[in-house]
């Protein structure tokens, strides 16, 4: 039973909690943060299901005056685990890391670290080989992992060369007002950095595209033009699609008419937080641009990383060595790709 | 075991069937739709938790289509049930009334339709002795029903003459297609019915208030000045919401910022659908206003009702006869005020 | 002279009466519109500049009861005319074209329009010549006129074989409350009639792409991928779109950062309305995708299709024969691409 | 001719520059900012019709390299002016007093610094004799400002002695990118300094109240519930609203919706930047409330401060002596109140 410590426990951290919690052969220790955030009060509004390490030795107070109780630090945790899922505020991961090295620990960072922290900027499914056995990992960032899904799995198929992005981003997640956009859209300097990570994690595919920013909150939506080896038709990428365990196909006509259809899918799946693990790409959308073909996917970014996260542990500690086998475990777990066992 | 059927099964419909089928002294039948909606969808992805009726007979192909197993039409799934809650689109109620009336069922309306349906304008709280024994309720709507449990409460406890209140309304849920706002606040002729309706049910006082929309999802925001019959200060109020099972009291310093804070705590809280039924009353709202009391208090649209339609269940059947016991059975199995045993 | 008459005096219609009165050559005679609306209200306060005609006969009360002088119906309007722009709703024009046939009189329809309604699909920069002499002429639609005058402008420097576009689509104009969405991003069927629009227009030209509505009011944003018949680099591109009066060059180190900065940069401009004709090209989202090139226009959506149609009425009438000539007429008159003259 | 120089040309300084050059007994020296932002862009592209300084020295090159003209430092400037109206962000203006102090000359600050910059917190109506012959004044904020108004006119009529305000804010102006909010309400600790402010100006009367921000960028509206000393009906509310030149009674019937209709109005009545200086009672949104009266206003949050600024050079110049006549010549000069010649 390998054994699990989060650092950072907000958006991502209380979902890789969730996630490693659901996954049999680990045991999730605890998880660590810095204040008595919302989320922590949830945690003890729900009993405590997961032990609460502090983060900053000397700052029980916090915790206490709210009525949380703590278990120890975070140096304490890491002392009890094999593996550290950093999910803390870019920068603070880098920290953390030294006393990882201290106790000579691994550990996966999330995408908002830079690629230095880590020994392999790591997918589940494109570059799992790459992984193992590393000590430090870092995941891609959400609209990089959902983007490599969907193009390493055209990839694998029908081989890609060229891919053109446009990422439409929701920029705040529901319920943060520590940043966000009112009634504008704004633009980033291109090329953005979803598709340079793409292209470090896949080398021999040449990447560009341009970021927008939106005023929502429920996934991120990117339209990409791909170049395929061989042409590929409509039909033919959707059946491609509909066999990858962590894509979902869906269409207007069922209903979803976009990112916050998701959302609420997801809500009436009755998965906790409203969830949801995969990304979608709407049948609606493929159109055919030459050789070239033309879709859309859906990222939920909050929960997006989760399945790679748990694969970057199994690499990480060598608990499968072949691709296929680790992320199908994850899958299994994570209760990903049902529609596939029909 | 009184039996329950649910007609339409939207936002609040479904939400009404997940509260029935936490009711241990209720059955839930099932529910009825008109096609295969997103949530109808996801029901199905679920494997079927709840039996599907049609509720429009004849157009069993859609479902079919969509390979969805109906079990009998909307007339069929009366038959087998003590009561109906109906949560159709507003008109439609008053439609299905006849087949409620033709098989001498009970039924239950949402705040959309005409109070003309219903023998009794229902609110669990406030008057739920009118209740009792009658075969058609009709439900106060979200912000109402919201509104009167805060200003039933402080009524109870010190007298309310008189309030004013603003409600800042929310304009769509999350997910919402076909109705929406973008940058732009909407104001309603005042009064407001929210204000109208709270006199309806509490005839005793005097109400008005005015209604301005607002391009959100995650809950309305309402002050209410409320002019008390003995001079209110704010620790004595705090004190009055506290001892209240579906109200909470909660800061800014704790984290709740605003109404999306409320959504995400939900959603944190592992409570389904990220729903909550409590409202919320903010302890830095709360002033004084010469003899006057002010505050505000956040209303979850999706779900407020939910508690309120299964004290209409348990009137209308005479499950219970006395209001707190009625109130506190159905507090019990939605788990709600679990702090107040502390 | 030419006479000019304005039917429907909305969103576009009062850009297009504020458009025809810069023209030196043309007089505006009039407009028409069925309603006291707030423009006509705000026509009324400002004294009445333009004559008013009421569209629905019988219909003068409503304009009285407003305070608001009427000369006349639309029937007498468009006697008086030599042509009219016709910028009502949908399917309103092609009923008004009946009474420009019955007194011989040419018209402009804009985009909402069925293309069948016109001889000709116009855009004053691509197509001119086809429009010259014509009866009935319908512009393109907001996002498809400033489309093409990016795409013409390349076909015309370097030659453009095929183009995928991912329009990024405004929802509702400033003060829209009859249209809107709230938090969500919605996707159309693809392939959008943007890009097939375009293909009517410039039909040797391959052109597919996805459109997705997002919450916001101050213009559309499209990402371009072109597949150009000899590669271009960024500096040639940013060099061929400096050279053309309609179209900006702006960059994120200036201040524009997105949508929302262009319109308040045409407020800072003392621009009446607001307003701009002109699109923009991001210099910071040029980028190469191997032989492609890669870009990002912002289309404000409320005046864009101004110029054009001024083109348009010198193409039907034949005012000017040549292409160059007619836009460089209604360029100087509204005072576009000054830069040009440094 | 008093001589009048601006320090910021942010939001607020590009609307008191319009405003002076508005006032035919006022001229404007000159304009004074630290880099080439937007604004300052558009001054140039207009050909400067303002001189423009530097607020930094030795700060020239940026504006140089952006090919602006800069006329001197915002020290020359000062020595060249009787009066600075300084609209910089809060806290540099307190740093700018001491040059302002250092030429004996006078100022007025806006409503972001802190009152203690100034030796009297200023509103043109309401308290215009106490700002006589100061040296330094400073401006209400744009909500209490247009609140001041409202109250202070009833206030006049017929005695006000208590309010009980909820301001819905919008949360950013059009073209902010550096602050926002998305899809969420956010509340402040009550009572919010609107309402402390208020009792600052006119401390006669009790006021508190309650700040809700929401993610609009078209003006804010307040709810208004007046104690007023003899009982006020609505009729009576509105002749006495109408009578103000700074106020507007609109209704929804006519086609105001909301804020976004007042702003959509104003660009329609072709006003500079569609800017409106006048703030709005709706009709409809007027209720009795016992023997209190309840009203909506919405606040241009823009330029609803200009009139009372221009006031304010009045005041501390003694331009004009009497309050009405003070008032009076900048509402000739700005256009306010032409409705009430007819």
């Amino acid at each position: 039973m390998i054994k699990v410590g989060i650092a950072g426990y907000g958006v991502i951290g209380q979902r890789l909690a969730d996630g490693v919690a659901l996954q049999k052969d680990m045991e999730l220790v605890g998880v660590a943060d810095v204040s008595p955030t919302l989320a922590i009060r949830a945690l003890k509004e729900k009993g405590m299901p997961y032990d609460l390490y502090n983060a900053i030795p000397g700052n029980d107070k916090a915790f206490e005056d709210a009525g949380i109780k703590v278990s120890g630090t975070l140096e304490d945790l890491v002392q009890k685990v094999d593996i550290m899922l950093d999910a803390t505020s870019a920068g603070v991961g880098a920290k953390n890391k030294e006393i990882y090295q201290k106790y000579h620990k691994k550990a996966v960072f999330q995408g908002g670290e830079k690629n230095s922290v880590a020994d392999v900027f790591f997918h589940g499914y494109a570059n799992f080989e790459q992984g193992i056995g590393k000590q430090f990992l870092k995941l891609t960032s959400c609209n990089t992992t959902g983007l490599i899904r969907a193009v390493d799995c055209l990839d694998r198929e029908m081989g890609v060369e060229k891919v053109a992005i446009t990422i439409i981003r929701r920029v705040a997640d529901p319920g943060d007002y520590h940043r966000g956009l009112t009634n504008a859209l704004q633009i980033d300097k291109a090329p953005s950095h979803q598709a340079l990570d793409l292209m470090t994690i896949m080398p021999h595919i040449s990447a560009t595209g341009i970021l927008v920013h939106t005023p929502v909150t429920h996934g991120h939506i990117i339209t990409v033009v791909a170049t395929t080896k061989r042409k590929a038709n409509k039909a033919e990428l959707l059946e491609t699609f509909r066999k990858h365990p962590r894509i979902r196909v869906v269409s207007i006509e069922e209903g979803f008419l976009g990112n916050a259809s998701l959302f609420r899918y997801a809500r009436d799946l009755g998965n906790p937080r409203g969830d949801m693990y995969e990304i979608a790409v709407w049948e609606d959308s493929v159109v055919e641009s030459g050789n070239d073909i033309m879709f859309a996917i859906n990222i939920p970014q909050e929960s997006v990383v989760i399945p790679e996260s748990m694969d970057a542990i199994r690499a990480a500690l060598g608990m499968q060595s072949e691709r296929l086998e680790a992320v199908g475990k994850t899958n299994t777990y994570l209760g990903m790709g049902k529609w596939l066992e029909k």
